[in-house]
């Protein structure tokens, strides 16, 4: 334990003070009088607007967020989100990735392959009153699917319009549904990106760290067809001419100065219970960090002198790592903060509150009741539920359970498929049967999945899947397993692509009649699995009732304190403020808000991750500052903190001065503001940004990306 | 490389700037201006008269510093200088070292046990001419025996003044000889020391770290016979009455404010040359780096599953880690500076200063080159001087060294002996011989010998002792080596510590009759080592003519650019002088120059070395300030940086006021400073003392030492 929380008194976390906030765009009016005392200079109705500028040049490259800069339809993002792209580009002989890219001209522009996506939000629609009618009524199996088929209908009813998609957004748990519309252009080129140790400079030894130093800044541009409507990739296409776009300022910001970030932010859990902090913080998250690290300890064997398994594994491992980290980050905020206490006497106050008046009572008696009751229901089984999902870490057995479904689904109306097997996500489906082989191993495939079933044989025997244990003959425990599933391996021919693309397209009986023990195994549980998803969907719609019910008290008791509330981050659009500023992460050391260039050189070892281009660091020795310096640090501004409230999703977000203008992209948190996903903490919670002016310091003295600059509105006769 | 560097412009390095500089106290009036300009407010004459306020207050114990605070004898110095002490007095049953020690009055103080000494300077003369008188005709072997005899001779006559003890020490490399005396009290009690997870809290995980919280202070007091003159420890002595000490000041100091440290520095290598840094840095060090990991390895691998092994070998091996952090702290410094290249750019400078005239050039012309040679001289035999020193690395055979070599220095006249043989230091030579057993294991002892030899056998034929491979058979190798050395390990007696005492005794014939194979081995490298010694003298003797010579020539350069000089440490008093200041350790950090009370709680963990009494973290949880609060940062300052020159020795320090009174004490340099040995970097050399005001609380809240607090004339109703 850590004992300086008892220090701090116990104060109720109460949403919305100081810069915290993901806000919807149409709520910004509410809390017009703080953004206007942090600095904006605009009038915050115009942000509530999706269609005006600044809102309409923000755009969402699913799980990555990104913004048009010019009238040409040129995107900035981060390094990191078009990395995947960078990849896709990059040859042995040719090797974009590491040395960077940066096209003369539009014919040199690089089409980025396809599934290639470029969203803009095009209509928000207020859909609450349509999906919650009549749910009352229902049970919580019947309340799931009257749900999901409205969800559906209206998707489907949106996407009629060619050329978008739409997704109905919940928030608050459930309180209030929003359809949102899409533009969806398919054609996006590759611009321009920085050399690899400029964009990604200090790698995973930085990552989530300050001091930072990373120009995590890279350019796409989005074409369409000369119609001027969304396109798949054409030699004919044009430049896509978007509505609005952001006017950057390569004045940049200053300490304390007013900064306003937009994107996409993931999921965040402020308004969960404490009952679920204290499940997740003592349970999921230390048992995710042995799955995780025992994930690691069989690749690592298992892959030990085989550089090819090596490779094929070397995207899981850093994907773990990362969560790894992540979830280490959360652990450790979670013990030098006092969340928990926090979380309870918030609780205690909303209880107290609700009994406070008869009318209140009334209407909220047993909110809070009723959904913690159902949480710890759903808690009672998080030991089988945690090893059942592990059952499915065979990437075979995963694709066999896909193919099985997917002919099952087909069976029925597109209307009536479960919506990841709908029409719409096929070529997702298809796609992650082809590029399966890039990264399966047999060896380790049966290793982790092995691991996983003798894992799950801990389990008392009648919480087992019997069709599971009879299939693989666990009755007598776990004896001859490994030979069993050798056999399972040398049997199955799921690992030649030609043959899943053939299965993706099999009827049920055919696959009912395959010797492929995978697909057999696959046939054998699908009824498990089927009552299993069932009963879910039905929690799942017990939730649905009463989570917002819990949100509807506890919006309506912070209110009665004159508080506005933001709903938990969604993936939907959303605009956080705050300023620049630097903190101390620790007594008697401060991060200043501001990194220089000399940082990089200080770093500098000459391999990577800390291995700029030669040329960058000739300039950085010669002291080569140029226009874009910051006379207060006396050096060009690199990367700087602020105290906007945002988390994953939010990467390539621009970030914009008092005037809406483009002064840096978002592009990470600090490790001390992993744990903001549930706990908000202003002392400590900060975002991380790269700096206009680097980017502009780099696109004109490293790269002579001239022309970019005159598309930007920044010469250099300025 | 780290390429930062080259952004420096090279610029000589000059001492004396800004507040670099270990003055010997009577050049304080010197540097007038600049200590005034800092902030010191007594006259700085003051300071240069050794008898007087303040610096008669300072005592040497020996390795450390200290002063009296009390006219009563009361003697402040670190937790780690008193550590020794408290082992001595702990037991399984009263553990003082862990729980802490505060004396009610003074019939409960302890006495620390026996070679305890408190030395009080009490005269300091030149002599340089007596020593150097003639010397000039002199070659090295002979120079060299000329200054060791007027050393003893000197030495003796002013250690005739009984309870004295007297040292010749030389400045600027034998350009000045200094005799200094002390009077050194012998009976000295423990009075108070804190708990050992506030004096040592952070231990070696924060050793040399920043931020630090470290309440690194302890109280001695010494005594003396009823007389007023040193004695051994009796119920009789009384406390000594010392003729200056120091106030405290529970005020303390602020960031920025003027601190004075006065102590006893042991060793810096200001004015090496480029040759001398370029061998240390890129050879001695590195291969340091590798001789202690190899021999960290070897004890780990034989105490493994031996604990009373594992205790014996305890304290060499925080030792060599301790050394080993250092070491490497010395080469990031030197990595990350271009040190190097200013230390030959100010030969350069020189070299031209030397021929800008025809004066000049006559009298300084060969001192630079001259120097330069003997060093590479004595650089080309480093690999066989390094390996034959590790030859020692058995206790067992460099016990037999010293007894045999007792026996023969025993037949001299004490005034010919060689100066550790002599009588005044038999009490220490015996003490050794009493204590091996605790640190002696004969597995891990054979193992670190065995690897020593080894390493020496891969020496040319020609480099290496014909006395020692003949007695170990090594001719064709070392086949059949572990069984001879297991042999002796068997039969020698030398791990007995009554025999060991019995042959301290012993005539040379009765050594050269002994079976024992060490005290054989001994007599068989006797003539060998004494050979190798004189040679060694020999050069030391030249080095005793060039080193000088090159000094003068530096001093009159630096004199000539109006700078004032300062001698390397060499353990003699010194006073430097600075500011409350911290520091940016790199590009987007600060160190503030304050650590709180709270950092403490932020650093619990409740396992050592973060694990303080319940009490003091009850206190802080409390937020309880009390009076010794500093209001620009809202709480009790504990640790503090500054940019005082220390290095090690000067620990124990009392770090002193702008009015000379003591604000708190020196315990450590920050890792960034480890290099300031070889180079002060004011941008990022500082020291870390503990707070007198941190010091005042730990005694009035959580040890209640309030007799204390008036002995230090702050006594709780003031």
């Amino acid at each position: 334990m850590k004992r300086w929380l008892l220090l701090l008194s116990i104060f109720v976390c109460l949403p919305a003070m100081s810069d915290e906030g993901m806000w919807m765009p149409i709520q910004l009016p509410e809390i017009e009088d703080e953004l206007r005392a942090t600095g904006l200079e605009i009038d915050p109705a115009s942000l509530s607007k999706l269609t005006e500028h600044p809102m309409a040049a923000v755009v969402d490259l699913g799980g990555c967020s990104a913004s048009f800069v010019s009238p040409n339809g040129l995107i900035v993002t981060n390094h990191h989100c078009v990395y995947g792209s960078l990849q896709y580009l990059s040859t042995p002989e040719k090797n974009l990735l590491q040395d960077g890219f940066l096209a003369g001209d539009l014919d040199e522009e690089l089409p980025i392959g396809p599934g290639s996506r470029v969203r803009v939000t095009v209509d928000v629609t207020d859909v609450t009153k349509k999906v919650r009618k009549g749910l009352d009524e229902l049970d919580g199996a019947e309340r799931y699917d009257r749900i999901e088929r409205r969800r559906k209908e209206m998707v489907a009813a949106c996407e009629e319009d060619d050329g978008h998609r739409c997704r109905l957004f919940s928030f608050y748990g459930g309180l209030q549904y929003y359809l949102v519309k899409q533009l969806e252009l398919r054609d996006v080129r590759m611009v321009y990106a920085p050399a690899l140790w400029i964009g990604r400079f200090g790698g995973d030894i930085d990552n989530w760290m300050w001091p930072r130093h990373t120009g995590d800044f890279s350019f796409y541009r989005a074409y369409v067809g000369a119609d001027g409507k969304p396109a798949d990739h054409a030699e004919s296409n044009v430049p896509y001419k978007p509505k609005h776009f952001l006017k950057t300022s390569p004045e940049g910001v200053e300490d304390g100065g007013f900064v306003m970030v937009t994107g996409y932010p993931g999921s965040t859990g402020r308004y969960r219970l404490a009952a679920e902090v204290e499940n997740t913080f003592t349970w999921s998250y230390p048992m995710r960090r042995k799955s995780f690290d025992r994930r690691l300890e069989i690749i690592e064997e298992h892959t030990k002198d085989r550089p090819d398994a090596k490779i094929k594994y070397a995207s899981m491992v850093g994907g773990i790592q990362n969560a790894n980290k992540n979830t280490q980050g959360m652990l450790d905020g979670y013990a030098r903060s006092n969340m928990l206490e926090r979380r309870r006497a918030l609780e205690k106050e909303l209880q107290a509150w609700i009994e406070s008046s008869p009318e209140i009572r009334k209407k909220h008696e047993s909110s809070l009741r009723d959904l913690e009751a159902l949480i710890k229901e759903q808690q009672s089984t998080r030991e089988r539920d945690r090893l059942l999902v592990a059952l499915s870490r065979s990437t075979l057995a995963s694709t066999a359970g896909t193919l099985y479904r997917m002919s099952r689904e087909k069976e029925l109306d597109d209307i009536d498929r479960e919506p990841s097997y709908q029409e719409r996500n096929w070529p997702r489906i298809k796609a992650r049967m082809q590029r399966m082989d890039r990264r399966f191993d047999p060896r380790v495939d049966r290793a982790l999945w092995h691991d996983a079933i003798v894992q799950y044989m801990e389990l008392p025997a009648d919480q087992r899947v019997p069709e599971f244990d009879k299939f693989l003959k666990l009755g007598k425990g776990v004896d001859g397993l490994e030979a069993r599933l050798e056999k399972m391996y040398e049997k199955t021919r799921l690992d030649e692509q030609d043959h899943r693309l053939e299965l993706l397209e099999a009827t049920p009986k055919q696959l009912e009649a395959s010797e492929d023990p995978f697909i057999q195994l696959a046939v054998a549980l699908y009824d498990f699995r089927r009552a299993r998803e069932a009963k879910q969907e039905a929690i799942s719609g017990e939730f649905n009732a009463l989570r917002p019910a819990y949100m509807e008290t506890m919006l309506e008791f912070l209110r009665s304190k004159g508080r506005a509330v933001y709903p938990d981050a969604n993936s939907s659009l959303r605009v956080t403020y705050g300023t620049v500023k630097g903190y101390s992460p620790r007594d008697g050391i401060v991060y200043e808000p501001f990194t220089r260039l000399e940082g990089i050189a200080e770093k500098f070892t000459g391999e990577e991750p800390f291995a700029p281009p030669a040329k960058q660091m000739e300039l950085i020795d010669e002291g080569h500052h140029g226009r874009f310096s910051l006379d207060s640090i006396e050096s060009v501004p690199v990367n700087f903190l602020s105290t906007v409230d945002t988390t994953g999703g939010n990467s390539g977000s621009p970030t914009l001065n008092s005037k809406a203008e483009l002064i840096g992209l978002l592009f990470d948190g600090t490790y001390d503001s992993i744990n903001s996903d549930w706990d908000f903490d202003e002392r400590t919670t900060r975002a991380i940004h790269v700096d206009v002016r680097y980017m502009l310091w780099v696109m004109e003295h490293v790269d002579n990306a001239h022309h970019l600059l005159v598309e930007l509105g920044v010469p250099a006769s300025m």
